[in-house]
């Protein structure tokens, strides 16, 4: 299997991870009954994580055991912040550098967390392998997109699971090709 | 099975149903593999049709033969219009009205067709029931929004089928409590 970096997120049915305010509460109900176990099949898939300032300050200010023990935790920073594990390395330096280190380590599938501008700048690179979406069975009419970029790209669906409260976690490969440039080839068609 | 409103459509994953300039070239690729028996999957399941001017006129230049033969089509609109196929009946009335008809009339499925402001309205009146949705594996970037009222629901995931190229069909209930007052019941928590 090939080095991933890999967006996993909840987003509403219409494409929004955050209400206007960043308030997550929408969905936070609607995950109780299933966050541990549609969590824990993602995250056993996964080996580290890179995540930018904003995120990491949210969990620092969550408080509480360092959710992500035992795998590699780089958060891209120039500020000085505590380190909560001992898994955590503060580094300034570009997501694709980040990204080389952790491979050149032998680190193959990284998760890369947060909905902040960390992810739209690894997308906007052409940085982002694989994209996990829950999809939660939600309308939220308004709110943080899940890609601000306005840039396109095609997808391949590469599985899909359903959770007891209806939300379907969908794992996809991004492609490199142009979308509009992507023939289908003619065994398509056919495909089982 | 009660009477429904069923909006269907196809969305991209990041939440859009067309380009800015309405194009929906960006699907039709994908679609081709697929469309006769996905779509088939879905037109089986209703007995009735309402759309609004702009779908009618759409399909109209379009040209050809009426692509939905042998059910009643509602078209809401003041403009006198060609009629394509005797299965059609243009009236200027409500959504409300044009729905009450038609389960007189004894027709229980009623597709709500095309992507346009009847769809919002339907919406924003909480007139529509189901929402079935084409969910591509494409991130199209901006566009025509899914739901553009910003208003919040909430949905109960009712059935879900993959389909060749990686298009996932969801079929929805729209729930009619406000989203914030739905509470989780303790049994949900344990089911299969």
């Amino acid at each position: 299997m090939s080095p991933s970096l890999i967006y996993h997120v909840t987003s509403s049915l219409d494409g929004y991870i955050a209400r206007p305010d960043g308030r997550l509460d929408w969905f936070d109900a609607e995950r109780q009954a299933d966050e541990e176990y549609s969590f824990q099949y993602f995250y056993t898939g996964i080996d580290s994580l890179l995540m930018g300032r904003m995120t990491y300050e949210a969990l620092l200010a969550k408080g509480g055991t360092w959710p992500y023990p035992g795998k590699p935790c780089v958060v891209l920073t120039r500020s000085e912040l505590p380190r909560a594990s001992s898994d955590i390395q503060l580094t300034h330096c570009t997501p694709a550098q980040a990204i080389a280190a952790l491979r050149e380590a032998g680190f193959q599938r990284t998760w890369l967390v947060g909905g902040g501008s960390l992810a739209g700048t690894c997308y906007a690179a052409g940085l982002i392998d694989e994209i996990v979406i829950n999809l939660a069975p939600h309308l939220l009419g308004a709110g943080i997109r899940l890609f601000a970029t306005g840039l396109e790209r095609s997808l391949q669906l590469s599985d899909q699971r359903r959770f007891n409260n209806g939300t379907l976690q969908l794992h996809y490969r991004v492609l490199n090709q142009q979308a509009a440039a992507l023939p289908l080839p003619a065994s398509h068609h056919n495909a089982a």
